[in-house]
């Protein structure tokens, strides 16, 4: 059901040097992962893909980036206080290993009904889990329990200008490394990094185009950019376990001004283009991560002769579940 | 059954040099692979390890560097007349890209048994195929008629010195990123690979020690290296495909002058090393390329506090029958 944008917001748009602000602050403590190309898989669609590989970033996923810029621009008295999130994802992994490499304390509520992989990663990087039943509310009021008794700050997933600017840090480094792209390409759920990338490409490179590419299964983004109403995500029925939420508020407002194009993409595309990831590049990409690519397997994204920046998010996935 | 290494061998190890001008013969076709590191398994085996991301080389594996080095070494005339080589892995495709690159022709005799996706690889990389019974004997009459037909000049897959300074490239990268090591770890099989690893090694680092690690169920190098006689690769048992065949004369040499230690790995541990690989780096790696870290796994190699270089030789592997 849509539902109208409030009118009144008025804070600010992160800007492109927000964004070097925070690679500055976070560069020390992040991996700068590689752009890796692959002479096969641009032979077979005629282009030069760019692939920026946030799947080998800490955590296996960019959500690191974002964390580790939260973390640190957090005040000595706020440090002291830790941080908190709830998220049963790739977020509370990255947030509970920033949070420990600057000596704060991570509070995650999770649901109890969250897969074991990903409690013995929070636990293994530190973080306190607080288990609750698998609801928002009961997210939220586990949350609000947590932060009253400890006064820590909580740190949304991808909703808050300091996660946006942390996950813009990749693209910033894509374009430093490949020069001129025609089109950069992320994934979008929450929004962050498709978010931050719109704010890097429009900062460094104004011509190229910004494309974000979801399942057709979760394509509430698609429907909200598409009609200027915020669609929320209601039942989304996809293997890319990371793009199953709703835009967030800055989020949406970010995305109607720097994003050119929403594209959806079947569940079919998604395992072939992992696939292909995988075989020709050698590397490991959960779903979410190889939803851009799998615009291109569709031909909905035209690439002949051009030269493509694409931000493969993650490589968190459980490998005796894989779709091939 | 082990047989004496003839005494009158006279020609002469390859030196660090050769590998520098390897390098430089090399560089502007390879990619220069990225040197990964994981803060988890690192924690958990107390050290510092650097994997050089070889299953990120062009066709998957470090024999693209070899292969090219051979191409590029070839004068004006032999360059006319194409190359040839009898192989059913890795080699095959990484000779035929490398070819294909500068121009050149490259016929390839294969087992008629191999598999679909070694013929296709081969195929797509320009590589003429000519099929053969899968018998040493046959491949060797396939490639000698070729060779008489066409006066292309053959391209072993190890056993020459221009293919040991190729594939030595990789560690001279991984070197020149890290600085100081203290231990160099590769897989052997017919020991192209550790041949040129323990030359750069010992050229950029003399202080540090050169590990080979081979399969417990193919462990001829060990049998070789251990009684200082050549002992071939006989009915070799193991998942790690790419470590079936024999040493050569040349790399048997290198490895003994070089290398400091052979270890040996079980089944159990490559396939432990492969996951730890796949799911903390989030890399594909095929089960011969896991074969160092099995040993680091099974304790056999003391890196508590030191500084490790891994060469991750390869990720080509069919994803359809995964060992997890």
């Amino acid at each position: 059901m849509p539902e109208p944008m409030p009118e009144s917001i008025s804070e600010p748009i992160p800007v492109y040097q927000d964004i070097v602000e925070a690679h500055e602050r976070i560069s020390g403590f992040v991996h700068r992962t590689p752009v890796l190309t692959s002479v096969s898989i641009n032979e077979i669609f005629d282009t030069s893909l760019y692939f920026k590989c946030e799947n080998l970033q800490k955590v296996g996923a960019f959500k690191f980036r974002g964390a580790c810029n939260a973390i640190l621009s957090l005040s000595e008295e706020e440090r002291q206080k830790g941080v908190g999130t709830h998220s049963s994802g790739n977020h509370a992994a990255a947030l509970s290993l920033a949070a420990r490499m600057q000596g704060v304390q991570a509070h995650i509520v999770m649901p109890d009904n969250a897969s074991e992989i990903k409690k013995v990663a929070v636990e293994s990087y530190g973080g306190i889990i607080t288990f609750c039943e698998p609801t928002l509310e009961a997210r939220e009021t586990g949350m609000a329990k947590i932060m009253a008794k400890t006064g820590c700050t909580f740190v949304p997933s991808y909703d808050h200008p300091d996660i946006v600017c942390g996950q813009g840090t990749a693209a910033k480094e894509l374009i430093e490394d490949t020069g001129k792209l025609d089109i950069v390409l992320a994934p979008v759920g929450g929004g962050g990094l498709i978010s931050g990338t719109s704010i890097s490409t429009r900062g460094l490179l104004p011509g190229a185009k910004v494309i974000a590419v979801e399942p057709a299964g979760a394509d509430d983004a698609c429907r909200s950019f598409t009609t200027g109403k915020f669609h929320p995500s209601v039942n989304p029925q996809t293997m890319a376990d990371g793009l199953l939420t709703s835009l967030g508020k800055l989020t949406f407002r970010v995305i109607r001004k720097n994003v050119d194009e929403i594209v959806t993409v079947s569940e079919e595309s998604i395992v072939g283009a992992m696939r292909l990831l995988w075989e020709r590049m050698k590397i490991v990409v959960e779903p979410s991560g190889a939803v851009p690519l799998a615009g291109i397997l569709e031909k909905k994204i035209d690439v002949k002769g051009k030269r493509v920046g694409i931000i493969l998010s993650g490589g968190n996935l459980d490998l005796s579940k894989l779709p091939f």
